[in-house]
């Protein structure tokens, strides 16, 4: 059977598919990336909070921390982080792909490679968001869990290093509005503001959806609110 | 805030809870196992083929072998497949647990940890299933393709391992009936046959939701008969 999807849909895959760099392709982007941190979060809540993964062990790092780092070694083997969003929590050391890799358009101002907050991501992630959406206990699955957390700070920073993409759209919009700032070097974080219109909505359904795991509904909004403020702070 | 979640859902979490093993336990296991099959499905329907990943290179083999190698040596010395539904793809040299971990209760037969059908899976995965709900196309994401090949492949590992607790609580229920045959070595494949009873509808809804991401429609019935049949048939 021959696939033919939907174009519009495919040419919104990537948000730095070079020319066609849109405010409505990288908003198609950011939207399936939202997907991808409810999904984690979702799978994540299915095991308690495993607390003996975060705690310093003998080697002097956590279960998690260790994890995070392999899977970077592994990842960056396979050709991951060659594009603007895709940054690792530890980018020391990492070592080069072993196979063949494809190019990138290079759509973004060179300085956007630098831009990296994940070190406020992991600390938001394991000190607020994690025990605001996990259950207390300890079932003993640590491998499991902490490759969990893995997937979820990948989604996160995915999303949120997606900004750089909003960044260049509404600058290339309108150079001559934020040309001078730059040169002034205001901070253009409110300047650049970015909500996607149905975000919100999609966001609660799914932590809707959420609650049949282990969260108590009143939760719920509190947890809502951390994330959004969270994202839109970043957008 | 406090987190009380919902008893009856937290004792169902692991159906290799020990004493508490029961077929309702060990469905309502399954319907999250399923859960995680279609949410990385959806993950890896978002990007296209990329056949690049799984064709031989220098090194002799895939992209997608080597990634699943390696995952699933950082795995086990983070701690994984220490329980009789978490078996590796490729089960030789791998490492011991360099962290602590926490012993599972033995609630099965000892046979119960040969029995692997990983081979099958993976066939099944790369041959038929890969085809069904992925795009024809190239967008060069090698990298993150095959993760999440790696991780459609573990939920459907597991997914599908964890068959060995419906078919010890089938026994437990009627050992005089199944002693017999499995004496004399009659396959019992029919005699342990497991259907959910809401596990078709939830499919349908999760594959339908499928549809918005890169397939046609009409494919959807396709790849339900395809996946529902190879589910049932380990079942």
């Amino acid at each position: 059977l021959p696939l033919s999807p939907h174009p519009t849909r495919r040419r919104a895959m990537d948000a730095g598919g070079g020319e066609q760099l849109s405010l409505a392709a990288v908003r198609d982007q950011l939207i399936r990336e939202e997907d991808s941190i409810v999904f984690a979060l979702i799978e994540r809540a299915k095991r308690p909070r495993n607390t003996p993964a975060y705690s310093a062990a003998a080697a002097g790092g956590s279960l998690a921390e260790f994890f995070v780092r392999e899977a970077q070694v592994l990842h960056a083997k396979a050709g991951h982080y060659q594009k603007p969003e895709d940054v690792p929590f530890f980018s020391q050391d990492l070592p080069p792909p072993v196979f063949p890799t494809k190019g990138h358009p290079k759509v973004l101002h060179p300085f956007a490679s630098s831009v990296c907050v994940n070190d406020a991501i992991w600390k938001m992630y394991f000190n607020e968001l994690l025990p605001l959406f996990t259950a207390d206990g300890d079932d003993g699955n640590y491998a499991e869990t902490v490759a969990l957390d893995f997937a979820c700070l990948q989604a996160l920073s995915r999303r949120i290093h997606c900004g750089k993409y909003v960044a260049e759209v509404k600058f290339k919009d309108a150079p001559q509005d934020y040309s001078p700032p730059i040169r002034a070097k205001v901070n253009l974080v409110g300047a650049l503001y970015f909500t996607s219109s149905n975000y919100l909505s999609r966001l609660i359904s799914w932590l809707i959806w959420l609650t049949s795991y282990t969260l108590l509904p009143q939760l719920i909004f509190h947890l809502l609110y951390r994330l959004t403020r969270f994202l839109l702070h970043f957008s």
